[in-house]
């Protein structure tokens, strides 16, 4: 596991404006993304308080050199997949030195500040061109939730705590924080209707999910072992796997979701490294009593005693209503990474077991989180209960599911006592109508 | 539809030695892919007889002008994405000049002819880089074949006659015919055994199926209407889409095949083009009585009159056993594309109707194509009733799922009265021992 570092110290301030106190992006993160200055191309930079450092720029200032410099280079480009390649020696090498440059008192201040640009002004992209996209189902109580729908008894599946179940989802389709949804259309049957037609999804739903960056990537026919497996993430960021309820209870026999939800997934912008999570590692919380261990492909005592985080994550709506009135988004739910069955090393270990290859840039998603209190479910599905309960929103409004423009919005944020707590940045996607 | 033109002729006949009569690649066909001559590096070329054309030599040497070099330009890379992307126009413009540089009593012949590899010392790669992959589930035979096992008396979901079931494929483990298989490893569980174990696959499979390459693509949130969908189609392969069947029985509920697939897919190296095809174009055949109309978004009268294809596919096995006694392919089914329960366009309707966007290289897959009778099953689980009946092989050897050494072999081809045959070429992997 990553240790902790210079760059982790509480005490540590940056001179970059709105950097102390940012409930993002202070010193202690320094993330990664792609963004586009007003007029200029797509460049990589890091997020720092209210700016963005143009890692283009600073390595032409001669900024960087060593392994740092190496890393600035590999992430020179309009996609952060050959950074991502270059794995730990070289990003740690580079957060080093960027934490150096941004911090009170740094030498280099001026050169360093002519390459900070505005992050109000940046457009952000997809950090990466993501190769596959898979999709984990890791959320123990999302999974008893929808279990519970069709089997009350035996709500979990006899596969679930053996195996850290997983599909392909659509990668083409994935989309960075702040563009818009289409509500798709498709094939609907209720269960009383004689035979499907084809319309408006009616049931349209999020996912709160902690989206994972694969950095090396492996060969074909050759497994990551489990104790090797966290050297094969690049970061994270927050994904929202939203989903056409109504689509998918009439395609999804016998191979699975498909078109409810390939219309598109949302993430984060900023790809948070191993290193800024660092102080958030925590022990796999203790399978419950009677629970079998996993096999051995899938256990590692260093994993077991620290490859999971404490992360807290939220759901917020702010539907078109909300907006006109000048209302705040409402909170639909709080939950954590706390409530992943698997560890991220183990998911990368399973993944890769039978020998599927992993590439710099695919993107794993953890599933939907849920909390186990009804304050912190991942899906308004199981809000809602399938939309039997409607949520009661500020000004009045309720929802069973989203309706056109809708902004759902997830966020991140990860605390403890004695280290600067850092958030991801925003999710955000708002609901077009149906074409 | 494309139109049969003066390339289709079949009194044209070909200077380029062993193209009249070949098998594959007469000078009727015309297949695109890329190869790497001896010692050369990787570019696009044309199959013809014994020979590829290299079409980046070929644009060098001014023998394209116009339209075709236009495509000649997009394809002289080191993947045809470029020149998928460019559709039908272009791509009908190169295959009308090659037809004419390759003929017999062409006026450039000579210096075509200074552009020609000798196809045996050629390398041959993914023709593209697969941004996704999509496997269908368009065999009707073979689902209900498969759905026999759990539902007697009613095999068929009741989604399947409405639905052109998929799912999306893990693209990284694409792999081109001649590359070994490794057999995966992975969580089995006998249905009697209180847990599972971690080992060996022990059912492997193949699955017979007929490749889609994707040409221009479709932007995300604007679906593509069935009676465009045609063009975007850039050419068809063969696809292996092995399969464990014992990690499948234990993994896939309830989000699908995952690992017991995403180990490897092998395709064939050359993109057989909807032109080379438009001689073995027939209508869609009629549905069974009683089954429903697709519909209205699936449904085109263009499509359902001569949207289907008659290509006759074939599976063979080679064993080591049968290779150092000097024994030829077996073959083990014999079965074709009329068995397509859904169109190649309907495919392509219904992937976007939700507003997921296609793009140049991606791949779908149709999914295991069995014809009715015993002996044109497209998979072993089929073919030897989940093992239960093995076939015995010549040598006196018997299968019931694949053993190591054993190399699977799929071959297509397409003929009709009148118009000259062409086969897709090989797509071919022997399986090599777990690790």
């Amino acid at each position: 596991m990553t240790q902790i570092d210079a760059t982790h110290d509480p005490a540590l301030r940056s001179w970059v404006p709105g950097a102390d106190g940012h409930p993002d992006f202070p010193i202690q993160n320094l993330p990664f993304g792609i963004v586009s200055p007003p007029g200029g191309d797509r460049r990589s930079g890091v997020a720092i308080g209210d700016g963005i450092l143009d890692l283009k720029a600073a390595l032409a200032a001669g900024l960087f050199a060593g392994a740092a410099a190496e890393a600035a280079e590999a992430a020179a480009s309009d996609t952060l997949n050959g950074f991502f390649a270059l794995g730990a020696g070289p990003r740690r090498a580079l957060r080093a030195r960027l934490s150096a440059l941004l911090a009170e008192g740094s030498a280099e201040r001026d050169a360093a500040a002519a390459c900070l640009h505005p992050a109000a002004g940046c457009t952000l992209h997809l950090p990466a061109r993501i190769g596959d996209y898979t999709d984990f189902y890791v959320g123990i109580h999302h999974a008893t939730n929808v279990g519970r729908v069709f089997r009350p008894d035996n709500p979990l599946l006899p596969n679930y705590k053996h195996v850290p179940i997983g599909y392909h989802g659509r990668a083409s389709s994935v989309r960075v924080s702040g563009t818009d949804l289409r509500r798709p259309k498709g094939q609907l049957k209720a269960p009383d209707a004689a035979a499907p037609r084809f319309g408006p999804c009616e049931k349209l739903d999020y996912e709160l999910e902690l989206g994972i960056w694969i950095g090396p990537g492996n060969a074909l026919g050759e497994p990551v072992p489990v104790g090797a497996a966290e050297t094969h993430v690049a970061g994270f960021c927050l994904l929202n796997d939203w989903s056409a309820r109504d689509i998918q209870a009439w395609e999804y026999q016998p191979l699975g979701p498909f078109l409810s939800k390939s219309f598109g997934s949302t993430i984060s912008p900023w790809v948070i490294t191993p290193e800024a999570l660092a102080p958030f590692r925590i022990a796999q919380p203790p399978r419950p009593e009677g629970d079998p261990a996993p096999l051995p492909y899938l256990l590692d005592a260093a994993d077991q005693r620290g490859g999971a985080f404490d992360i807290a994550l939220e759901v917020l709506i702010e539907t078109a209503a909300m907006r006109a009135a000048g209302l705040p988004p409402h909170r639909l739910s709080l939950s954590g990474t706390r409530h992943m069955y698997w560890t991220v090393a183990q998911m990368v270990a399973h993944h890769t077991s039978g020998g599927c290859d992993l590439n710099p840039g695919d993107l794993l998603g953890s599933g939907t989180l849920s909390a186990p209190d009804p304050a912190g479910l991942g899906s308004l599905l199981e809000t809602t209960r399938g939309g039997q309960a409607p949520v009661v929103l500020p000004g009045g409004e309720t929802r069973r599911f989203l309706e056109d423009g809708d902004a759902v919005i997830l966020r991140a944020r990860a605390a403890r006592p004695g280290a600067v707590s850092i958030g991801f940045g925003e999710c955000r996607a708002q609901i077009l109508p149906a074409v």
